[in-house]
């Protein structure tokens, strides 16, 4: 059987309607039991074999002529720079066995326009309501801002033509972790770290803030060492007193980290008012690692996420992206990220995971 | 007992020399048994209770005078922001039952630039000629240049005051892969990838070049896709024909990665040459995968390096250092730095793993 190709489509007549649409969930139905096929559907089957040819179908031209007539080969080259990457994730996903559609106007309901394709529960097809994935193709250097993630599955195309897909979520983090502080605990600034002489026990016990400074006796007198962002949110709550006051933290957060430090703190303080401890995630490469119910140090369990603070504008490529998803993988952690926006507003927080379609 | 701080030095006299520097390795001995500490180690020796106070030894004062009588915490805020960081490592390393001494002139013989301590191995001290580590510290928030790694552990003192080290080496990359491969192969360069219609068997079934098409069946028939880098390589061997030639290829390397393809292509070829097969590190966030004994496809090992392809000039955050030493040491790889200078020539191989004093 022979398609046509007209503009961005290529229509097949005969019996297609029943061959492609009904029984394999492939283009999208036309009148009189003809079916048009997206360039990629149109791609995989010529590559199955299971369409012998496209004719280009050229005004004033014989359709018949040979020069026209593309195989696989010829539909791919002809098609070229726009499809390969779109056509490799479509052949995985059919090889997977699922059945899907090119997520446009006229084949999909309300397309979106961060997505390529939509694709349906096993067993399922474009003739059902139920959508499994929104896919959306990227090479590994393509740009990938990061306000475009959170409801799509991101398919990369290494170099070497293998996919990864990457899951995007809203994520909602939520702990029971609470403490009562007192007020007014005396506080150092050294350096680019807090330093409290004299803790009271709540504060690292039950709280789980800062680290002893002899931390090998689990002597529970010991100085308590606060980083900047714990120093900074304690200050603010009036829980440490220091010469200078909170703003001395913060300006010196910001002479080490510039606006980082803010967006830090915002998260920070975010999560501590959901009841999630942060805590510093740097052996993760990551700003924080997460603790959803902290009762006390002694009884700590596993951290669950590890976060990422971004400024919404950031603009991701996969590569770092399937670096931080692989290593939160390997240490049983979600990655979230965390964006803030202008005012040090969060806009959102994004999970990202790693998939096995 | 006290000691007297003179400009960089604390100096005790007494039964110093015995007891600090011959029974524990601390200072370097002077004239009449006295001893001058750094003031990392006095800062170590009065956290442990093992001196009693420092006096600034200020000429024309009252030595006796009280308010020049430094404890611990005296101490460490008069010295502050200088050396913070150096004691916790100091004190990291001692309490893990190493002698250390500054890597300093006067202290050891030929010091570097790029260290802070010299660390003797267990039950040795300054008094015999071994070392086991130069360590380097650093805050998190350091610039690490790359090129001053490679002898090195570097000890990352994270926001939080926890210690990280990292072990950097000079690395050797060898193996035993070789294959010889036909001439001539016509290809397509199609979009950023080359497609190989017709592939000799031998290219990816013995040299591990590119990746099937249809990788499902296990098709020995099937089309073969090479990456840009694989392709540029082959290309310049002769190995493929191109409509364009090699330059083609490389044009549109540089087109969608700029400088970034001719470093990765130097390091390709520097591999290759070496026996080693390198193959895409996407899914790991990095450059290259390697395998050192390539006999074919079919008994693949384990890839056994990580190779990270840099700028000489680059300059580390520790947190990127940490990101991808963890992921490398999860996934059982070596984690291996590629620097390439000016006109391509590589100047370094380093590799940087975890290390537990």
């Amino acid at each position: 059987m022979d398609g046509r190709l007209r503009d961005d489509e290529v229509v097949v007549g005969g019996d297609a309607r029943q061959r492609y649409y009904d029984s394999s969930g492939y283009g999208r139905p036309l009148e009189e039991n003809r079916v048009a096929l997206s360039r990629v559907e149109a791609a995989y089957l010529l590559f199955k074999g299971d369409m012998d040819s496209v004719v280009r179908d050229t005004p004033g031209s014989r359709p018949e002529a040979d020069e026209t007539r593309m195989g696989f080969r010829e539909f791919l080259a002809d098609a070229g720079d726009e499809i390969a990457t779109r056509f490799l994730v479509y052949a995985d996903l059919r090889d997977r066995g699922f059945y899907l559609s090119p997520a446009r106007e006229g084949w999909v309901d309300a397309p979106r326009s961060n997505a390529d394709f939509v694709v349906y529960p096993r067993g399922k097809g474009p003739w059902d309501d139920a959508v499994l994935y929104r896919v959306r193709v990227v090479g590994e250097r393509a740009d990938v801002p990061a306000d475009e993630l959170g409801d799509v599955v991101l398919a990369v195309v290494d170099e070497e033509s293998e996919i990864t897909y990457l899951e995007t979520d809203r994520a909602d983090l939520r702990g029971s972790s609470a403490t009562d502080l007192p007020a007014g605990v005396p506080a150092d600034l050294l350096d680019d770290r807090v330093l409290v002489w004299d803790p009271p026990e709540v504060l690292h016990h039950r709280g789980f803030y800062g680290q002893p400074l002899d931390d090998r006796d689990g002597d529970r007198d010991s100085a308590l060492q606060l980083s900047l962002v714990e120093a900074a949110y304690l200050a603010d709550d009036g829980v440490l007193s220091l010469g200078g006051g909170a703003e001395t933290v913060r300006e010196r957060g910001r002479a080490v980290e510039g606006e980082r430090f803010d967006r830090r703190l915002r998260v920070y303080r975010a999560l501590r008012e959901r009841g999630v401890v942060p805590k510093t995630g740097f052996k993760f490469g990551s700003d924080f690692r997460t603790y959803a119910d902290v009762e006390s140090v002694e009884e700590l369990g596993h951290s669950e996420c590890l976060v990422r603070v971004l400024p919404a504008d950031r603009v991701f490529s996969p590569r770092d992206l399937a670096l931080d998803v692989r290593l939160a993988h390997g240490v049983r952690k979600r990655m979230i990220f965390a964006l803030v926006g202008p005012n040090e507003r969060i806009t959102d927080w994004i999970s990202v995971g790693r998939l096995t379609p």
